[in-house]
């Protein structure tokens, strides 16, 4: 048997509990409290920052991998150095802690991104500014932003400046998209790489609400654009498990990198229902190190709604009422007005149909239909 | 949050995780030991045969089902009367720990049934031959055979001396019949009553090895049939949760009820990958009362093989390997030759096809290939 440890007990932890069960992997979850919502999976309730309960946790696991993206990598370097793998790397999760290590990695892989430059108090910024594109653009705080947390649009360096005085400051062109895509692969140690069909994301105010899965590509240049990046990205920064690159699409069909993650990624929930495989079991699969499993979808389409707030059994009970076809996950998380509580999945052959069905599914379980 | 109690730390328990995870459901087991399959939502390890300890688990739970049917009625009955949801009632389990009040009860119903008799030290056993037709025909014992134990074709009464000795035996008729069926479905405490498609199910010696769903039913019939039972069963007996009914089908297009289990059932094994809806989640739903999902399959067809003896993640990773469209699932039991460790399921367009892809798999886990 193979033991995982998971850094991490939130929901991305729980969703590796189902396939770990049915595989018969044994999951492991360091959690940050024990209400967390994966305590059915958690070994260790503790502060992830302290490196003596790492070391302490790694103890009783064959592997280590993530929930999160937050964890020192002086102190995965010092667990790795003791032999444990840990999966992915430190060099990798790099790129996923500081989005200017990310840039210039990207860059030296010369993989097709927005234009970006670096600010910081004593820089000349009148170049940086230039390099972007002028204003308005995008900043960014490196370490820490997550769901629109830590970005802003600016129309001058003004907008920053308290961002500035605290350090560096990534600047990056505000590319006109037309749709921001995810592109779902895993890797394993090895380099077997799979992918799965691109996906569309919708956010709203920098939070994912909905995932679109089988959307249309007319001549298919930009899933093989979107293909092609994902495989560079993950054999060169030598990824193991999931990585979910996050993407622009132009009006000219061009595909540039918005953010990347190396993890089960919201943008990839929909895979439960319609790939043969999840991501929840394809990352298990890839940091135990054994073959991947088949991506291919069992539905022509596939839409995710995320639900905020609060999940109930009553609501989920109204909404499958008319919904019978809707899957409706809960996180069991405690409710908090903004917080992803859990998400609903429609698959099916129509488009518009699936995406009506989970939209309206997931207003009743929001309470807000 | 309802917290579901099953009695029975099987690999059905276990199998009711996943499901329950995904929804939000508390699961909590009453195991036989600290190591069973479903060990990871055990809440209680103990004797299921004693009723205080029951009574004990009862009281952290909204409502009890079950992993398997030896549960006794009479202390179900008591659970009841504390003002516990038991699901199924034991009235209706009553029907899966004695064949004979089965076959009665089927009877009543008015339910196609293979010719039956019962045969006791001191009964006519002459007449009961002749009823099922003469020999050889079927022996069966009332109580607590399972995956052919308790269950003879004999040539005489001879043959089960030994049964008739310690009391009532069963004898059905040997049916003579084409194909074994299971007509899966499930049903709520107010009478919701949803079916999947009839599958068909290979037995060896007594034990199930392989279920084919989506198999061919020329003009709907037998189809028509095994649902039209399922149905009739179901609301006669008031089940609540999963109902497997086990069916032959015999040359003329009859189809006749060989046995009842109301929980999940290895032949549904296969509607995990194939519906939309498992019959563990159905199960659940069912027992917490809340909107059953729909059952439609995601594929024309799927194979489900069981594996026996032991299943290793190295020979899982071997048959990843050739066939990485095949579920592999393992129940993380101790190895014993000839018990079920775990079952391989594959989807897909083509029957031919995917069987044969079961079936390698399978052969690959089972190190027989």
């Amino acid at each position: 048997m193979t033991r995982i440890g998971v850094v991490g007990g939130g929901q991305l932890a729980r969703m590796m509990m189902p396939a770990s069960i049915e595989i018969g992997f044994e999951l492991c979850v360091f959690s940050e409290s024990s209400d967390s919502s994966a305590k059915l999976a958690t070994t260790h309730v503790g502060d992830y920052t302290d490196v003596n309960q790492l070391i302490e946790f790694a103890k009783d696991v064959d592997v280590l991998t993530f929930d999160h993206e937050h964890v020192s990598l002086v102190h995965l370097q010092r667990l790795r150095d003791g032999g444990l793998a840990v999966r992915p790397s430190p060099e990798a999760l790099a790129l996923t802690q500081n989005k200017i290590t990310m840039r210039r990695r990207l860059a030296e892989l010369d993989i097709p991104q927005p234009r970006w430059a670096v600010v910081e108090r004593r820089s000349n910024s009148n170049e940086a500014v230039e390099i972007v594109g002028g204003f308005p653009c995008v900043a960014k705080k490196p370490v820490g932003g997550y769901d629109g947390k830590g970005v802003r649009v600016v129309n001058s360096l003004e907008d920053c400046k308290d961002w500035i005085r605290e350090g560096e400051v990534l600047l990056e062109e505000l590319v006109p998209f037309v749709r921001e895509l995810s592109q779902l692969s895993a890797r394993r140690p090895g380099g077997q790489w799979s992918p799965w069909a691109v996906v569309e994301t919708r956010q709203d105010g920098g939070v994912c609400v909905e995932v679109i899965a089988g959307a249309a590509d007319a001549d298919g240049k930009v899933s093989e654009s979107a293909y092609d990046i994902a495989e560079r990205i993950a054999h060169g920064i030598d990824v193991v498990g999931v990585l979910a690159v996050e993407l622009f699409e132009t009006a000219d069909g061009q595909v540039l990198v918005n953010e990347l993650a190396m993890r089960p990624h919201n943008s990839g929930h929909v895979l439960t229902e319609l790939s043969r495989t999840s991501q929840f079991e394809q990352h298990l699969r890839a940091v135990a190190d054994v073959p991947l499993g088949a991506t291919d979808f069992v539905a022509p389409f596939g839409v995710m709604a995320n639900v905020f707030g609060e999940v109930s059994l009553e609501a989920q009970s109204l909404a499958w009422e008319s919904f019978p076809q809707a899957k409706i996950h809960s996180y069991q998380k405690a409710p908090r007005s903004g917080r992803k509580a859990g998400h609903v999945v429609v698959i099916g052959a129509d488009l518009d149909t699936v995406l009506g069905q989970a939209r309206e599914a997931r207003d009743i379980v929001q309470g807000s239909s």
